[in-house]
C-alpha cells in the first residue's frame, strides 16, 4: 500500500539522523502541513551546513571556522578530556568550569558493531600528546565507554601519560550528555588516577 | 561568543518543528559530523516534499497526489472521524478497524493563542457534511481539545448532524498521538451521543 512510503521515509530518516520514531513523524508532518516552515527548515539547515564545521584537532564544532575551544589561549593545552561526541563536550562548557582542551573521538568502541579502534579519532588523540600531557577520560558509563576508557588508558601508560578516569556521579549505565551540571561537575572534580 | 551559534540555530529549529532542544542538538551534531549524512537527510527531506503531500479534502497526507484515505472506495464517506493532526488520523488507521474517513482540523482551538475556529480547517469540514452524514469527535482530551469537540458539536447540533465523541480509555490530559492501539480502538467503539 501507498501510505507505506510515509512510514519508509520516516525509517529511513530517523535511522540516519537518530531520532525516535515519534519526533521523526511529529516533524514530517509538521513539515508536509506546511510549505513554508518547509522552507525554513531547510534554510537553517544550509545555514547550519555554511557556519558550522568540525575542528580537524580536537572535532569539536567550528563556528564560522574558528574552534571556540582550541582559539581560546587561556585553556590549558596540555589537559585533554576525552569524550565520545560533541554533545558531551558541550555538556561539560555548560558547566563552565573545565579550562583544558578535549579530544572527540566520534563514537566508542563496539566490536559487535564493528566499530574498532581505527574507526575513531584515537590516533589523532595520541599525535598531539606530549610527555607532560594529561588525559581525562570522560567517556560514558556504559560497557562501550569503559572499553574504550580501558583501551585508551592503556595505550596511555606505554607512554608514561598520566590518566584520569571522571568516577562520582555517573550512574551506572547513563549517557553522559543527560547527565545534570552539578553531577558532571563533581565527576571531573573527582576524577582519580586510572588503575585499569 | 560566537560558539553560542549552534544554541541560537538549536532553538530557531527547535521552534519551527517543535522537536525537543535535546533531539535538535544530537540532529545537528550528527549533521555536522558528517557530510555524507548531511546530504542523505537533504535528499531524504526532498523526497518527503516531492513525495508526500496534503489532501485537500481531509487534510491527510497525499502520497505521490492520491489521498489513501478518500480514495479507498470501501470507506464510508457519511462517518467523518474529526482529529486534531494527521498524526491522530494515522494513529487511528494504525488500529485497522476504522472505515470512515476523517477531517483533519490542523490544531485545536486555543484563545490565549489567538488560535480562533477560523484558523482551522472547520469551515472545510461543515461544507463537506450531508443531512444524513455522522461525526466522530475524536480530539484530545485536553482542555483545547475539549473546547474545540464543544465548538464543532454546537454547530452540528444546529444542522441535526449525528455527533458522537470517543470516551472510554483516553485518560484526561492525555495527547492522542501517544495513545496505545487497544485503548485507541475502545474508545472508537465505545462513543457516544454528544450532551455537551
Amino acid at each position: 500500500m501507498k501510505e507505506f512510503l510515509f512510514d519508509e521515509l520516516v525509517e529511513k530518516i530517523r535511522k540516519t539522523e537518530g531520532l525516535t520514531k515519534k519526533n521523526t513523524e511529529r516533524l514530517l508532518t509538521k513539515l508536509i502541513q506546511n510549505e513554508n516552515t518547509f522552507e525554513i527548515f531547510l534554510a537553517d539547515l544550509r545555514e547550519v551546513k555554511e557556519k558550522i564545521t568540525v575542528c580537524e584537532v580536537c572535532f569539536y564544532y567550528k563556528i564560522e571556522n574558528v574552534c571556540p575551544i582550541c582559539s581560546d589561549e587561556s585553556r590549558n593545552k596540555k589537559v585533554i578530556c576525552v569524550v565520545s561526541t560533541a554533545l558531551d563536550a558541550k555538556s561539560i562548557e555548560n558547566v563552565g568550569k573545565y579550562k583544558g582542551v578535549y579530544a572527540i573521538l566520534n563514537g566508542e568502541i563496539n566490536i559487535t558493531k564493528n566499530i574498532t579502534p581505527d574507526k575513531l579519532k584515537i590516533e589523532k588523540l595520541f599525535a598531539r600528546l606530549e610527555f607532560d600531557s594529561e588525559l581525562i577520560l570522560a567517556l560514558n558509563a556504559t560497557f562501550e565507554g569503559e572499553v574504550t576508557a580501558n583501551f585508551i588508558a592503556q595505550e596511555a601508560r606505554k607512554l608514561k601519560i598520566k590518566t584520569t578516569r571522571i568516577a562520582k556521579g555517573i550512574p551506572m549505565g547513563g549517557s553522559l550528555d543527560y547527565m545534570d551540571e552539578s553531577t558532571l561537575e563533581n565527576a571531573i572534580l573527582n576524577r582519580k588516577n586510572y588503575e585499569g
